[in-house]
């Protein structure tokens, strides 16, 4: 089992310097090392950064990169907000399976006098949560997530594939600058009859870590598991190996300290989705899903710490794939 | 007064049809349109949206042009997450001054048996938001927010001009398609001694209408406030109007039957963040700020409202100024 792309549960709760292993300080010295170069900023609790201008002309690069490369798959391109409605958050059942990473919107709906005892009971230092209601809203977890309510109905002959990007949260504060709270997904999401959907993984995965190879990263494919909350979640997690329902190409980032971490990953929905928003094939019955996932700062960082930190050194091979030969020459 | 860069209390509480103003009909009817065309897509929720590819192949394009149009600022670009810690949230006392429009973020933090009682209130029907607890961050509800902290400390000789982008969160359901409940806003913020703060901003406002107006929107600037909330807001309201701390440019999207929406701003903040965040002058007095603001997808909406929903169509000066040329050649 193999760390995954921004689900596994953390355990970097801190710990006295002298008990840290050779991983966690293998961490805080390439989070150092990150935020000393300026590419990312410490934005002030575990996990949670901003990013300077030129990481995000490498994202950027490495979007225009995987649409070029599957530009032969036709998608429609749809982006959504941060926030979906919780609604279909609560139809994703996201909070049964991974409640430790969710993240849900308060807001507040009081009157005039309500806002003045919130404003008491900051004063005295006491929470003022208390004054407020859950929102209409929910973090987005997993950039597919807002897609599937829009796809509602019947799909053409031959399925629909969305190329869709945007802000995923979850809640999972570390020292592991791979492992952020907030942060983007480029998705490819195929629905259509389960053989296809099953063929689009099998087959765009193997696309993914070659496209991931000729930007010089040293990555492979692992059969994985999602982090799923509990007792329970353990057999979940292990039919999904089993069923090898999700793949991920991991990067050593850490040397042999870790198996490597995730930095893209396949998954196979398989009859997950469909029945749940309503999707259904051509012939009407329930569609099938898969989806292709790049971690979009986790790939950044894989370069980065593939080529060294410094951009305008990278090979010219590579910048120009991502759009960066101006930088520095 | 104005309508405001997405900051104005609504009341847009459905009503029964013939109760709906010729306002409510025509915002109505633009969303419908909007949709219909494909450019936004309904994300179930008022004021929730996702966009279309090309949608966003112009708000890229806007914000190269920014960046093209006030690279003589020599900006330092940084980007943040769609949440922040709620440390510095704090700071800002945004719950005090705008609690209507504010989001908070719970997770969840217990046991598998907490878990397990979640799941069983779930599955009851009841709410299941008791179970979690406030997490550290917050949405960031204006995109300068998060930089504060990081300039913490002395400013050099002449002050510092940071380029920000990101997303913003303001809690305000709408059927007004130029008013979501997360948005993008391209932000320029000064940091420096008072003068060159309220400097900035006056002689910066000027560029932003001029080319706003150079993309063909027939647009102005006026004086306007936020929308504080309460009683207490009215006279921090009629304050910042007199003072001119606020100037927004505005666009008539419905034409006569409202004063305009405003797709800009220009703040003058003066010593407002530099004592909280303790950011100081080169001299070791506080630092003064104000700052720009472009609402990307209001400025976009009112392209599509001024040169039709088309975007082939659009007059080849406006496609060449936001590097959408190839749309429809």
């Amino acid at each position: 089992m193999t760390d995954t792309l921004s689900t596994t549960p953390t355990t970097d709760a801190p710990a006295a310097a002298d008990e840290r292993s050779a991983l966690d300080v293998a961490r805080d010295e390439f989070r150092a090392e990150i935020l000393a170069a300026g590419l990312l900023v410490d934005a002030g609790q575990p996990g949670l950064y901003g990013r300077s201008g030129l990481f995000d002309d490498i994202v950027d690069g490495l979007c225009a990169y995987v649409a070029r490369s599957f530009a032969d798959q036709k998608p429609e391109r749809y982006r959504f907000a941060p926030v979906m409605s919780r609604d279909e958050y609560e139809l994703t059942d996201y909070i049964v399976s991974f409640p430790q990473l969710a993240g849900t919107v308060n807001g507040f709906r009081g009157t005039d006098a309500d806002h003045r005892q919130l404003i008491a009971a900051r004063e005295r230092g006491e929470a003022w949560d208390p004054y407020l209601v859950p929102a209409e809203t929910t973090l987005v977890s997993a950039v597919c997530h807002p897609v599937y309510e829009r796809l509602r109905g019947t799909l053409p002959e031959g399925g629909r594939v969305i190329n869709v990007r945007g802000f995923s949260f979850r809640h999972e504060p570390s020292n592991d600058p791979m492992r952020l709270q907030a942060f983007r997904m480029q998705e490819l999401v195929f629905l259509g009859d389960p053989a296809a959907a099953k063929t689009f993984r099998d087959v765009m995965s193997q696309r993914q870590v070659k496209g991931l190879q000729e930007l010089g990263l040293d990555a492979k494919i692992v059969a994985a598991n999602d982090p799923f909350f509990g007792r329970t979640g353990k057999f979940l997690a292990s039919n999904q190996l089993a069923d090898e329902a999700k793949l991920e190409v991991v990067v050593k980032i850490y040397g042999d300290l870790d198996e490597g971490t995730a930095i893209a990953s396949g998954n196979h929905a398989g009859a997950h989705f469909g029945p749940i928003f309503g999707i259904d094939q051509a012939d009407g019955t329930p569609a099938h899903s898969s989806c292709m996932a790049w971690g979009l700062e986790r790939v950044t960082l894989a370069l980065l710490r593939t080529h060294g930190l410094d951009v305008a050194a990278w090979p010219e091979s590579v910048k120009a794939d991502l759009g960066l030969s101006h930088v520095g020459a």
